[in-house]
């Protein structure tokens, strides 16, 4: 394949900055002379020929963030939305949202289109889609443009970029050891399937924290739930699930949920099957949702501090973008975000 | 103020369409020599000049719809948006999303950044403060600009365009009415301030099935919330203006509320105050949301369908988009969507 040499791949090579390659080979008078002959002459030898989105990008700023997320009726990342949105505004930015859907095309799609001038930069959670696929050529393309990217709860390890995350795997695992501290002995797992990033590592603290305390690990506790389904239009599928699962270990006394959906739906059938929340049955989501807050009992929570995460993002990608320091480009974050179990009615 | 003269003043001034405005200008063998001559002389005695943007945005399709909603933190909302990428996605439409966060000057902006070349036309529902203030210049502009809109749920009267509204008076109505039939002698209504115009169709709904009835409408019955706050953030406020009604008007048996979050906190209120739902007090809602059905006891809601509003909105602008029946641009629907009362425990 006879890629174009990019800026990025000429700073690698010569291991300096994108922007002091960028700044060369328009013999900025910031830049030593030997380093420009040597960026120029290597740029002339591999051919390389300036993008033109991504200069006529870099001369015109819009200020605006473009926001991809999987999907919209969703309390998480409608809280995202509000705390990027809070930040943007106090620092002068306006924000714009695409949908992805859960589908790679669609967020491949909207990326592009918003790339193309109308924004200054990302912040993203990947669909379900793209993370089956681990195709992220359109993450990769966008940084490689020069356009900063910040990734939140579902990123991907091999793309570098500022990224917000919170602590899954250690507020599941918070939240299952609350669990044994009750006194559960049975507890039972409702999560996604594996490939979901954030499922997966939940899923994980759920083990880790049984097998920490001497609890044996049972595959029959656990129920892994097709997650391209839209459970809140088929409740009846997901709560047909859990009834399952409660008929046939009649001895579960504990349910640690991945979502707030999944956990509600475990007290509703726990109520159908004549059990009492929390005294037969505790159980615990992982969420911020509005439900949790109004179900009756109150669901205990893991909290994810959506809001927060979506301030911190803005705050990320305004700063690379209003980067002086233009020598740090590459260097790159990880926020976690503490997660808090938030104590309402469904565990003792 | 010196004005320049628009294709659409041409139009209405001459009794035409904008499309063949546009033709005449363009001398198009489509349009009789006549009405070219006329239509050309009038341009050239006010010296008409083409609006660019709308020019370019004419020659340069992005099969790109603008959503700009006021709130995201909001199921009815993002129903709505559901609604729209549904059929977006099917017509072979991109959906991007602007939020006004409910204030006018960033629905101007937001409208303005969008109208700029990313997409063909908007959908959208305007803010509080829009509505407070009346300005509708931005709407106008837009329209005028060759750009059509689609206006749902809070729709202005001045503006022509499609709309899509739900029968909000109706709504409130049998909801009212059905707590009559239930046998209620003293309903409260718990509703907005009346600048905001869902709130206030739905207030004249409550006035119009009491006094249809023979019941007397008491003011003091009548609690009206201050609409600008956020609620949600505010649970405690909300709460103590709800106890108030209650304890100054014992004899209440019944409760209307224009929204969910009014309607679940005046159950949890009641709980408080040692009633029982619905024996001592019936309770409706008016609302899609999630919280009616996962509350205990369910909420009885007015449904306004707001998947089904976002559909047909989106119908209606990919219609608008792809209609080569141009004569006919200037001939706007209003559809209105008819809502149901979904019957849930907090009724008898």
């Amino acid at each position: 394949m006879n890629r174009k040499i990019t800026l990025k791949q000429i700073a690698k090579e010569l291991d300096v900055s994108i922007s002091t390659v960028s700044k060369a080979l328009k013999d900025s008078p910031e830049i030593s002379d030997d380093t420009k002959q040597k960026i120029q002459a290597f740029a002339k030898l591999y051919n390389y020929k300036p993008n033109n989105i991504a200069l006529s990008l870099k001369n015109r700023k819009t200020n605006t963030i473009g926001i991809i997320i999987p999907e919209i009726v969703h309390h998480f990342f409608s809280k995202v939305i509000r705390g990027v949105e809070l930040v943007a505004n106090q620092r002068g930015y306006n924000v714009i949202i695409g949908l992805s859907n859960e589908s790679f095309s669609k967020e491949v799609i909207n990326m592009e289109m918003l790339a193309n001038g109308s924004i200054d930069g990302f912040i993203i959670s990947i669909s379900k889609e793209t993370q089956q696929l681990q195709d992220y050529h359109h993450l990769t393309a966008t940084i490689n443009q020069g356009m900063p990217i910040v990734m939140f709860d579902r990123v991907v390890s091999e793309i570098e970029c500022d990224k917000v995350i919170v602590n899954d795997f250690n507020g599941a695992k918070n939240a299952v050891e609350k669990l044994i501290e009750n006194g559960c002995k049975s507890i039972a797992l409702i999560t996604t399937k594996d490939y979901v990033s954030v499922g997966k590592l939940r899923t994980q603290g759920y083990i880790d924290a049984l097998s920490e305390h001497n609890l044996t690990l049972e595959s029959n506790l656990m129920l892994k739930m097709d997650d391209t389904l839209d459970y809140e239009e088929h409740l009846d599928l997901l709560e047909s699930e859990i009834t399952q699962l409660f008929k046939s270990n009649q001895k579960i006394d504990g349910v640690f949920a991945v979502n707030e959906l999944y956990a509600l739906s475990a007290m509703k059938v726990a109520r159908k099957l004549g059990l009492s929340v929390p005294e037969d049955l505790q159980v615990i989501g992982f969420t911020d949702g509005v439900l949790s807050k109004h179900a009756t009992p109150g669901l205990t929570t893991v909290s994810q501090h959506a809001q927060q995460m979506g301030e911190k993002a803005a705050h990320l990608l305004i700063d690379k973008l209003e980067s002086e320091n233009t020598d740090q480009e590459e260097e790159y974050q990880t926020v976690v975000i503490t997660t808090d179990l938030v104590e309402r009615e469904s565990t003792k």
